[in-house]
């Protein structure tokens, strides 16, 4: 699919993505049109989608010609979504969300109609320049909000190489993957109040201070108060939760868990390694993950990933898993290109490279799981699959596994090395599918710079 | 403190208490009277804040005489609450306590003026029988809602005695406390979806179905999903957070901590045993919890409880607590009293009673180490006391406990006996204070059913 608007081949929000953010001008002009609304990204471009409903109501109220304009784009962007249009002048896509995926598919769908070079309705949107003036503007002039209001966030712990890695660490390969972990997606309740966008550039994330076990090995166990010295990243995908109204508090079936994912983000699960080893025992990690969880702003459609499924690992368990997880499909994963960049000073080193395939359980596994036993998802909740890391060197989405907890250093660009982050460093998560035949559907950054603790 | 309306004198909505909640009719209208909006409970009344504001307001609006009462009503109620005085017509409380303590006091305190028997300002309230007719009905007739927005919800693990007893319960007494507990309040990430209240009677709890693993010590671990076999309750108290919005995201020092806490409910941590066992290595727990936690829905503020000052469980480390956790004061529980009455059929049991002072961290100390590293608090946010037990028999806040894990029958009245809860189980905690002049502030009942597996 090529577009009227210029897109460079390798944009990650090409044609065939279109994924969904929240946005307000970068230079503010106090009045309201500051306020955050919803829009989409395509290729250096935004569609401000507030300014496009708004430009098609105020027409569609005056008389027959645009009456003709009205029923036009209520067909090609879905009369459902036109009857609640105000959906896309809230500040969050939550009520977009809970409209149902035919409803995401016909906005989308609608949406490439109009930006394609050969559009039926060049009159909708390609040929009128006032419109074209108004809803499109450069990406790099709008700022970044959070996409949806979270109610809840979980975090899975679905990575089967880094579950591996990380347990044959500290209980060796014999024990390395718990009992528990081939038969269930094992997870926590993560801090909703934690996730956070760059508005632009780097989301500014502080040292955590904790409590620290300095010497794990004396007699009487004296912790010590400090900025983490063991600051780390994790590579996660996040995916927003859609539940039309109606399905509210209902257990998911696996093979319909498709129908409450809205969408995908990339998601880095920042973590204080020494805060983790003291405070986790017996009920989880806690202050060592809840300072900070950066998410991409874009939020790329479920359906835009569909043309990219393939297989995860397969379970490693010796006994078949639960009914109730069971997938018809083979194909419950998608190969998303995932890559780490360490910014250390004035250099960038990509430290790793890796596959979603490496996750052992689909998000619609995790869906079936979570609802189960009678939890209730809303529209915006957001998942995390867990660090995702591959079985071989420089595959792995944590300086932990890089660096085994801190005894190896990772060498980077510009005779720098770490074991763990240091202030100043940024971290940047990339994301993307490329077809054979070149579509590419991607993220974006997610890009988090580290400040010193307070 | 009398009141001109009539209060049993072992109310425990007396006077001195003056709780929050949000109510609307049981009757629904069909109209916008149909609402959930603030009221404050008292005796067996409930004095409703949405119409006293409109009232207020619509007095206030007309002429001279009138304004005299306008200004004694900004007097008595607190000028700033006045001022954002639609707080108490919208469906939660979150904004109310955002306004801060200084306005939750002079809010509590002018309703305690109008309502005392020697009020001076009889003609607002007391002789107006119009406005009484119109804000004051029976507790019976109105039903209860959520009285927060839930932003997160953190359960904590602060009951020295519940700790220690399933510690020994599962590692022997000598490993029973874990080498952190002593130096920091353990919690983990709840799932704010999962709290609910009693509209009226009972919350309904459906039993989990859950992976359960039937015999652990099998060679090969083979799970089972199947509803829970140990459905649990698990007394605690609830916490409820004021964040003045200038103060958002701020690290909270522990002497600062009151300012930060609106009010008070008791808290049912509903747990499924089973599911809980298996599932929870090495994350926490997640379906064992997340199906239904219910909150008593009357939210006793902070203020109401200081006169109840009392020390709780001194800290059991062989080292000083870190810093940021010292109290100046050492009266930094409340001693509530609480019961536990467990319903089988017609005949209700009480199973325990005990009190808040068996809790080791106090509500202070969790929020300077929840925000420490930090963990932005809001208003609204929910943070679980854990388990409450103390250390003699019959004083367990679970049927963990009292049934050592289902090898011992808990006895009931009418020949009945319990080691975890069956369906059709009724679970009943109430807590209240009194003074030793016969002040008595009190909780309500917090009451769930169990309802079979779906």
């Amino acid at each position: 699919m090529r577009s009227w608007l210029a897109i460079d081949s390798d944009s990650d929000f090409s044609l065939d993505n279109i994924p969904f953010g929240i946005v307000s001008p970068l230079i503010k002009r106090g009045h309201w049109d500051d306020e955050p609304r919803a829009a989409v990204a395509i290729g250096e471009y935004i569609l401000d989608l507030k300014k496009l409903f708004d430009y098609y109501y105020t027409q569609g109220k005056s008389g027959h010609a645009v009456n003709k304009f009205d029923h036009l784009f209520s067909c090609v962007i879905g009369y459902d979504t036109c009857k609640y249009g105000d959906v896309f002048t809230r500040s969050t896509l939550n009520d977009f969300a809970s409209l149902g995926r035919a409803a995401h598919r016909q906005v989308r769908e609608g949406i490439q109609v109009l930006l394609r070079e050969d559009t039926p309705y060049p009159q909708v949107l390609k040929d009128d320049q006032l419109l074209r003036s108004t809803a499109i503007c450069l990406r790099k002039d709008v700022e970044m909000h959070l996409p949806f209001a979270i109610g809840d966030y979980t975090d899975f712990y679905a990575g089967y190489h880094h579950a591996f890695a990380v347990g044959e660490m500290f209980r060796g390969a014999a024990n390395a993957i718990q009992p528990n972990y081939n038969h269930l997606p094992v997870g926590y309740h993560g801090r909703a109040s934690s996730i956070g966008v760059a508005a632009c550039g780097s989301a500014a994330i502080t040292r955590p201070v904790g409590q620290i076990l300095l010497d794990p090995s004396a007699e009487v166990r004296k912790p010590t108060t400090a900025p983490s010295r063991k600051l780390d990243f994790e590579l996660e995908l996040g995916c927003f939760i859609c539940v039309p109204p109606d399905q509210a508090g209902a257990r998911v079936d696996v093979g319909e868990a498709d129908e409450h994912i809205f969408g995908y983000v990339l998601l880095n699960d920042w973590s204080a390694r020494d805060i983790q080893a003291w405070e986790y025992v017996p009920l989880g990690p806690f202050n060592s993950k809840n300072f900070a969880t950066t998410i991409s702003p874009w939020v790329v459609l479920a359906d835009a990933l569909e043309p990219f499924r393939a297989k995860g690992i397969p379970n490693q368990g010796p006994t078949p898993i639960q009914d109730y997880l069971k997938e018809d499909r083979e194909e419950s994963c998608f190969d998303i290109k995932l890559e780490v960049d360490l910014i250390a000073g004035d250099n960038a080193t990509t430290i790793c490279r890796t596959s979603s395939t490496n996750l052992m359980w689909s998000f619609p596994q995790m869906i079936a799981h979570h609802t189960l036993g009678g939890c209730a998802l809303r529209s915006g909740d957001l998942l995390g699959s867990g660090t995702i890391s591959g079985p071989n060197e420089g595959e792995s989405g944590s300086l932990l596994e890089l660096s085994r907890n801190g005894t190896k250093d990772v060498l980077l660009a510009g005779m720098e090395s770490r074991t763990f982050l240091k202030d100043g460093d940024e971290v940047v998560l990339r994301g993307y599918c490329k077809s054979a035949a070149g579509v590419r559907v991607g993220f974006g950054e997610c890009r988090g710079k580290v400040y010193p603790a307070k």
